[in-house]
């Protein structure tokens, strides 16, 4: 029982789990809440209550919302005929941070992967055709990241788009090779998104 | 309200402030937490309220416990007569992850620092001398980090026990300068234990 009590260890374990930890920096997440006087390790497990209580999934774009629609589908100023089409909510909420697409968005949760058997619907692919016609979108926008999986993953929607009279562009200078859009800064996203070109 | 609702937001500024994540860091992680259907949001949550309600500060050495006095001080066999002072409750988990050390311990919780107006009282310095009365100390290993503070800190100790008859030592060998306990691997750090010297 070097990590203190069954629960602490177990709480270790759990934080260890999540995306860029592991069990060192788990360990001093751990302590530094039981540390800080304050009741931060309470407020943090009601604030989690919380959010897990009331977050879902909007049900057209995949976003995370509060409601059945979230906010960006349920306003009417975003239905300009653009739809963004990202892996990732992480990569929706790097979009919005650069305020510049003011369209709306399709959420894949993902990328095409046969070893994972993640195929196109899995990855609501056949929903995103099916919103092109109902949503009057005249252009999508393939916003992947510019990793090999990203790039296969948009020549399968491009292909699945090409009957359409959709445009499908994607986003051009200004990601790196290898790149991953979350990790971009403002000013570069933007400028990635005005110099979009078509597939 | 880029990144979904207000409590979404609050809860990644909290997750955010945690060491060694960031913003980015703290994007992700709770957006795996909000991803999962597993319930694993709410189960961290109860996890962390637990661990909260049942979390307080040995009185006698400083380390994380669930009642008044932590399994380690409430193990007869533990009372040798020797004294390990670590500045942190990670430390006192990193040594008691190599297994080599069968006394006790007393938990800084820091080092001194003029500019943070941290003394001798807010490390608990005083309480460690009548500790070693008391309970009939032998030995007091300075079992501190190999920084600056870390050894300013061991030498004031040192210094404030000069007069009694307690052999005072520090960590030897396999601690590389500057290195911080809580990196090292068991096998180092028990050679260091091992081959401790006389202050
Ligand atoms: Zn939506
Ligand atoms: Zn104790």
């Amino acid at each position: 029982m070097a990590e203190g009590s069954d629960a602490i260890q177990t709480l270790i374990a759990q934080v260890a789990r999540l995306p860029g930890l592991g069990p060192r920096s788990a360990r001093r997440v751990v302590l530094a809440l039981i540390r800080r006087r304050t009741g931060q390790m309470a407020q943090l497990a009601a604030l989690m209550a919380e959010v897990a209580e009331r977050s879902r999934e909007c049900t057209r774009c995949g976003n995370v919302s509060e409601s059945e629609l979230c906010p960006i589908c349920a306003d009417p100023a975003r239905a300009n005929g653009e739809l963004c089409v990202v892996e990732d909510v992480a990569d929706l909420w790097a979009l919005e941070r650069g305020r510049a697409f003011r369209g709306r968005y399709h959420v894949l949760g993902g990328t095409l992967s046969a070893l994972d058997e993640i195929g196109p619907d899995e990855l609501g692919i056949p929903r995103l055709i099916a919103r092109v016609g109902d949503e009057g979108i005249a252009e999508v926008i393939l916003a992947l990241n510019a990793t090999v999986e990203g790039q296969t993953t948009a020549h399968y929607i491009a292909e699945a788009l090409v009957s359409t009279p959709v445009a499908v562009t994607v986003l051009a200078q200004g990601v790196p090779i290898g790149g991953e859009l979350d990790y971009l800064d403002d000013g570069t996203i933007n400028a990635a998104l005005r110099a979009r070109r078509r597939l």
